[in-house]
């Protein structure tokens, strides 16, 4: 699906700027490149910034015109910098995403046209998109680097493929969660924790039984938001029982100077 | 708020990605750089790369450690390209806007923390992370360059306030964490936290300091997410100075018959 998202570099200066637009795209999956009119490519600079992504170099299409760039294009998506005269559909980064991803899904290609580092797009330009894209940086300092901006609607379009995905990032969490022994802890595990964590605290003397004030509640409220699983609980259980033995004089304590905490 | 929001770059090799980053910054309303032991700075290339965010580069702090470039902060996010053997906390770079916007507006103060060109952050430095922020990008090839996974961070973090500026409801939010005396505590308080816990749990033979395994990592790992009030911190510190005393035998601890905790 992401191979129907091409980005589109109009009359780039900076070979540079080439070579990180490419890898940017191949950091988000996305492979194809068109290059209308660059200014020095092939380059050895496009290829050190692009660090391996050489492929989507190799592979990309240089033409000419921007028309040619968006031969069998079913919608196109231009990045805007300035408000203009002509009024245009603007979209976010992610509204573009979102509206990239569902023309695909429809069968359509879609194309993310960047313009000039300095200049943009011409206003012709613009008028061969179906929408722009304005990146909402600070009013006061708007212009972001080329490959920048190409990293911040390739990330989009990712974000946006892997929802649809059936989301993915989230299936390797709850995986990655069971794998790790992170299991949380149930209801009942956590109140006989806290039963013994209050009859540890007035133990050592921490906890007057008599006047109890908000201890408990604020110890409860503190670990029931942390979400602890089996493996900690275990851990937290085990330094309770070794205080009390601690506290009862049972256990063998390391002989090791106090560390002064203030 | 986006002034309580850092970006900390650790231990940079190229000095035209400490520009990229500090332009990417002002791009997106933020302009608090540390770095932490750069290879090249300050430097022509930093300069020419910063385009106009030449001021973000002039007030970057430049410090030894990133303990230091942490200082103040109660919220710190590292991002972390690849899978590590102890799990973390993982946010994607929505989720970490909208953690670090939320801390702002409690108060505190936020670091996003970024690694090596090549080797990103050491676990070590991880461990001092409360969450890692992972780019879901491509796993065959993930590695994005530095600059550009500050832009994609800084991007969602100005997404997150523009979102915030419309939401006048989260007004009354600040007002009632403010009343409810939850100020998050900062990285060294809980610092100080994990070496007076480390201790305790040394004395009382929870801890052997010649075989610690994931212990403490695992303790980070819990007590991090939490996200400790000082009010909270007040107390936990509270307990771990009785049980010394326990401990050491210093205590009268209370003679109430023990509870089976089994």
């Amino acid at each position: 699906m992401l191979h129907n998202i091409r980005v589109v570099l109009v009359n780039t200066s900076h070979p540079g700027n080439i070579g990180g637009a490419a890898r940017a795209m191949k950091n988000m999956g996305l492979s194809r490149l068109y290059l209308v009119d660059p200014e020095d490519f092939p380059s050895g600079e496009a290829n050190a910034r692009a660090s391996g992504a050489n492929d989507v170099l190799d592979a990309a299409i240089v033409v000419d015109t921007l028309e040619e760039a968006l031969t069998g294009c079913s919608l196109v998506l231009g990045t805007s910098a300035r408000d203009r005269r002509i009024p245009w559909p603007l979209l976010d980064p992610r509204e573009c995403a979102t509206t990239s991803l569902a023309q695909v899904e429809q069968g359509g290609e879609v194309a993310l046209v960047f313009g000039r580092e300095y200049a943009g797009l011409t206003n012709e330009e613009l008028q061969r998109c179906h929408y722009h894209v304005h990146i909402p940086s600070d009013p006061a300092f708007g212009s972001l680097n080329l490959a920048a901006a190409v990293q911040v609607l390739v990330y989009e379009v990712r974000m946006a493929w892997l929802a649809a995905q059936n989301q993915p990032t989230k299936m390797n969490k709850v995986e990655a969660t069971a794998m790790l022994n992170t299991q949380p802890v149930t209801v009942e595990e956590l109140e006989l924790y806290y039963e013994h964590l209050e009859q540890t605290l007035v133990e050592i003397g921490f906890l007057d039984p008599a006047k109890p004030r908000h201890l408990m509640s604020r110890l409860r409220r503190l670990y029931g938001r942390a979400g602890i699983s089996k493996l900690e609980m275990n851990i937290l259980r085990g330094i309770l029982t070794e205080t009390q033995k601690a506290a009862r004089g049972e256990s063998h304590p390391r002989t090791i100077p106090p560390i002064d905490n203030a």
